[in-house]
């Protein structure tokens, strides 16, 4: 029987299972990040490698009982070809060539068998696609957290602590995030002055900032969603809002219909930011069908049997989302 | 005769230069950078003891008619004592021990002799003091590019790039800034879509920025000013312009009467950004005197004079004004 292999490589982790034609998932693995921009391309062809020896291990079979594999990767629109892919796979033996997409499409692919529709990630950055024809036809954002990915875990993170140290600055309304942030630091609200005047709770909290890599600042986006009433708070996720609303709409066309599919951590967990995204695909007269989905591997999956020339049914996709959990348990991930 | 000291050490250059009790400056040196945060203690303090041989050099003295010295620094709040710098004069063969002063400090008293007042230093970073007895009494801002620092160089450079790479994306309302910032980074403005769909110019955009690092994004602050009338440049100048005078409002009060001293190359060089701030004096009771300064240097020889305990008239001042100049061009500096 051919088995065929999806592949769903991040930031942090790279997932792989191999699969039936009917959508059977039979095994599963994971390593670490394979996002081939952030970790280089060497490291990145490692982490997939890996991932995929230990779902074929799991699955109990060979290399060579591989047909054929797609790979859902960020970062592919900076890297030229697959060869540092297709050659760390065949150094390992094992006789395939993925097929990289761009993880946005595994995504969409993860909530919709349609070929057109929309996708739009939120996590620590923050990014639209308009799908068309099972390709990604258009984007917007995912600029990278210095100059674009508005509305982003490190967008919201970065304007809790500017607003939160703002406020113990004197600069800013007083607001409940100042807390937040030192106690999510370990400071104490100490206000006794330094030698510039500045309170040493202030100081201490810029001082352990610029200790973290600026990514890091996603890690204060929830304490936004912390504190309902606060106006400080309120504020900043209506900004969060809006920069999301404009990257959709800089992407939805009337004449592309279909679903829209959310994933990343922070949309899929804090709803209240998908708010006004309805609106949006209104506005365009599409439906307002919003799906949230955990991540991208399914997507991957039904990717790599449609690359095979499978027919990807609703009974297809059913098998896989019951399938995958139970692989991924049998791995003991 | 005895002789002084004073250092002014930035970020990209350390000056010093040597005088005497009537304000004559006899002697200048220049060295790298002397900030002891961004260079660290052991490189600030070689470009100090650098910049000073070489005033004393200029000047025909030797370093044991030196009688005192101050420095006047950045990023002293976050270096503990003055070890640091007092044992590299001391390895020199130098035989004082500098006070350090915070360079805020030292740009005041280079546009005033008076004890209280308030300075304002708008470069790449950005930050607002109250002067009271001579000493820094409260400060607002200067906590950085990252979460702080705002109406400032990097501020403002950032906000430009922001808005002219969304403009390109689609997200964001067309500006002259778009092609002047492509200019600036010597790339085409090429339609093309990548495989995301995203122009080549702006693919070209986002890789040239992130391949800097993030505090030069300050270069670009100069085309928000470059380009009258365009909406987008005119905002960004605004909201500039109202957090410097949120900043210059945290420290200013009733009680502190003195004038304003603005330093840094985006404050002296972009007078547009200082239109809200005599507002900011005058509802505090206080006259609308701005006095731009170029460096801290004078500034810094004015300390000095007055911890050696020499009365700094204005005739002394005005000698520090006319023979600093000279001291320099005597080094070719």
């Amino acid at each position: 029987m051919p088995h065929f292999l999806a592949v769903d490589a991040g930031g942090t982790s790279s997932r792989a299972t191999v699969l039936t034609a009917d959508g059977t998932c039979v095994g599963y693995g994971t390593a670490g990040g394979g996002n081939p921009v952030s970790a280089g391309p060497e490291q990145a062809a490692t982490a997939v490698v890996s991932a995929t020896k230990q779902a074929l291990r799991g699955a109990d079979l060979q290399p060579d009982q591989l047909i054929s594999g797609v790979a859902g990767m960020a970062g592919v629109s900076v890297i030229t070809g697959d060869d540092w892919l297709a050659g760390a796979f065949r150094s390992a033996g094992i006789p395939i060539r993925p097929v990289i997409h761009p993880d946005l499409l595994a995504i969409f692919a993860s909530g919709s068998l349609s070929l057109d529709g929309y996708a739009m990630v939120a996590g620590t950055g923050a990014i639209a696609v308009r799908v068309r024809g099972g390709r990604i036809d258009a984007v917007a954002d995912g600029l990278g957290w210095l100059i674009g990915d508005e509305g982003s875990g490190f967008w919201i993170g970065q304007q809790v602590v500017r607003a939160a140290t703002a406020a113990l600055d004197g600069r800013g309304p007083q607001t409940a995030l100042s807390a937040l942030v030192l106690q999510e630091l370990g400071i104490d609200d100490d206000p006794t002055p330094d030698n510039l005047g500045r309170p040493l709770g202030l100081r201490n909290t810029v001082d352990a900032i610029y200790h973290l890599r600026p990514v890091d600042l996603a890690r204060f986006a929830p304490l936004a969603f912390a504190v309902p009433g606060d106006r400080v708070a309120t504020s900043i996720i209506r900004h969060a809002q809006s920069a999301l609303a404009t990257s959709l709409t800089a992407v939805v066309q009337p004449a592309v219909v279909g679903p829209l599919i959310l994933g990343g951590s922070v949309l899929v967990h804090q709803p209240d930011l998908t708010t006004p995204l309805p609106q949006v695909l209104t506005d365009a007269g599409h439906p307002a069908d919003l799906r949230p989905v955990p991540d991208g591997l399914p997507g991957a999956a039904v990717l790599a049997l449609r690359e095979a020339g499978v027919a990807v049914t609703a009974q297809v996709q059913a098998q896989i989302a019951a399938s995958l959990p139970q692989a991924r348990a049998a791995a003991g991930a």
